[in-house]
């Protein structure tokens, strides 16, 4: 197994990030899976140690060129961001933001250059990067953009071995049925195909969720699973990828919790959540998916109401770390393998 | 405790039924919770007792006026259908459909003239109820036809303790946004209000889902959570009711998981299913939901494709059962206080 080089971030300022990092260096086995840079403010990392009552000792360096990989210490590559005076924790703060929007630019470009393989960052807040200055709905836009990436993305959600993703996400409810076209689709099984096998998964089980009660009854309860749902299956089928569907979605995910397939592909944003939050909301990943690079964090949020109370549950940050790892160190075997 | 009288039916004569019926006489402690009575045709239930091997012998009577309560043996009605070489077990039929029109019109007539006070049905189908006459979309309207029942009325699911109902049901996607109005959300929690105060819960604390996704952000995915959903739970305390919301959807159901409600109000059917065949597919139960009598039955259906081998989980028709003495027996405590 190659070891990757995984970049950590350590989330908004003001959330649960820096706690869970120290949390996580302290009590996991990262130096098994990873040759793991923390990239981030020194003294925000000092906050994360001091609210969780741990003591580390990295290696501190300036210079991306200083770090010394495979030493099997902890290597913090030191990048100034926001003071510890200049927000509060727990709060919105449009400084944490635009600190995040900075180490993240810096991170991706490091990744683009291919000094490292793969990204876990601590959560972030949509608000705070929006307050910051992204221009952005959100970090996976801010990701794209700061990659000039033009293909299609679009998050996916992880729980133990099961994947899925979205043909819709952030929109009214009203607003999904027009969406769901052949073309969407069949972009979504084609994402997390993709991503699957970037995670070192040789033929990816999908199984594709109906949109209406019932997979739409033949008709009765709606067209989409005739007119575009099952076409794309079809298209998806012929150009050699394992899916089936549609299936009613109030079953679909009990096969899954079975076993019956490696993802789910959902219509809406709910359809999946629903199910993903009530198998494991602590241990959930989302994975910023179709980007070239993996670029993983945890399901939950930066948890403003107990920041700093060193109660966090660095799980979901440790899952995103594995994934990352794991799907670093296929998309390094891939590139040795064409090279 | 005041025991219930409950008519008990064999469900599709081509489906488990018969052999789930066979399995509860014979495995469960019936006769603790109800003055029970099976109502069907005799040839039917030996069927079902001799898939499964059960040998039992219950006092068979053809007129209701000789069922004798009390008697701590299963009171059989005998009450003529379909044949046995009429239809094939596993197998649609229109005449098998017919029958069960039949035994489900006389016990309904019972319950209505107080002769019984709930009723428990093994599965019927729906295509098979059409195919034998039944003029209506479902049993749910077929019942409250033959009651002559002209109030709201909507199914309920109930898994274990905890309850739903739903804004809107056999639809498409596309058609539910127009339907959530104030009045129909405000309907489906005064339904299951009442359905869990007849199950004998004092005061019902009940949970709304929100429409869209993370609850619509303060409108920014929508507007239903505004202008209909929040109006009808306000109305709904206004009136008394433990109700709050609108939550968002992919985290109400882990809240009530965690025991912090009697039941969830969803807008559609989808929502509310894929928690709750996820938690628990097989203990399920439907309740027929603003009927003036209790009706139960569990959620899975007459499943053709193992029906005739015996090896159908009686799980959810002892459930059904259970629910129906319950909420039989506290319809006449009810009933006795206010006479």
């Amino acid at each position: 197994m190659v070891k990757p080089k995984v970049g950590l971030l350590l989330g908004d300022p003001a959330g649960i990030g820096p706690e869970l990092v120290a949390k996580l260096l302290a009590g996991y086995d990262v130096h098994e899976h990873a040759d793991l840079i923390v990239i981030g403010d020194r003294r925000l990392f000092e906050m994360g140690q001091k609210i969780t009552g741990v003591s580390l000792s990295p290696r501190v360096v300036s210079r991306f060129e200083d770090v010394r990989f495979g030493a099997g210490e902890v290597q913090f590559l030191d990048f100034p961001g926001v003071s510890l005076d200049e927000f509060t924790v727990g709060q919105l703060s449009a400084k944490a933001g635009r600190s995040v929007l900075e180490v993240l630019g810096f991170t991706l470009d490091l990744a683009r250059d291919g000094k490292i393989d793969a990204i876990v960052f601590a959560p972030f807040n949509k608000q705070a990067l929006h307050l910051g200055g992204s221009p952005f709905p959100d970090e996976l836009h801010f990701m794209a953009d700061r990659l000039q990436w033009k293909g299609h993305f679009s998050e996916i959600n992880v729980l133990d071995n099961l994947w899925t993703s979205r043909v819709t996400s952030h929109i009214g409810l009203r607003q999904v049925s027009a969406l769901i076209t052949k073309k969407g689709v069949h972009d979504a099984i084609l994402l997390i195909d993709g991503a699957l096998r970037m995670a070192g998964v040789k033929e990816p089980r999908l199984l594709v969720a109906a949109l209406n009660p019932h997979g739409g009854e033949g008709g009765l309860f709606g067209n989409e699973e005739i007119e575009a749902i099952a076409p794309a299956v079809e298209q998806a089928r012929s150009e050699g990828m394992n899916a089936s569907g549609p299936f009613p979605a109030d079953t679909i995910f009990r096969r899954a919790k079975a076993g019956a397939c490696d993802a789910i592909v959902s219509m809406y944003h709910d359809q999946g959540q629903i199910a993903m939050k009530l198998m494991g909301f602590e241990r959930g990943v989302t994975v910023q998916g179709g980007l070239p690079i993996p670029i993983t964090t945890p399901a939950h949020g930066t948890a403003f109401d107990i920041a700093g109370q060193g109660k966090a549950n660095p799980q979901g940050l440790y899952q995103a770390f594995r994934l990352a790892c794991r799907m670093g160190a296929n998309k390094k075997c891939i590139e040795k393998k064409q090279a």
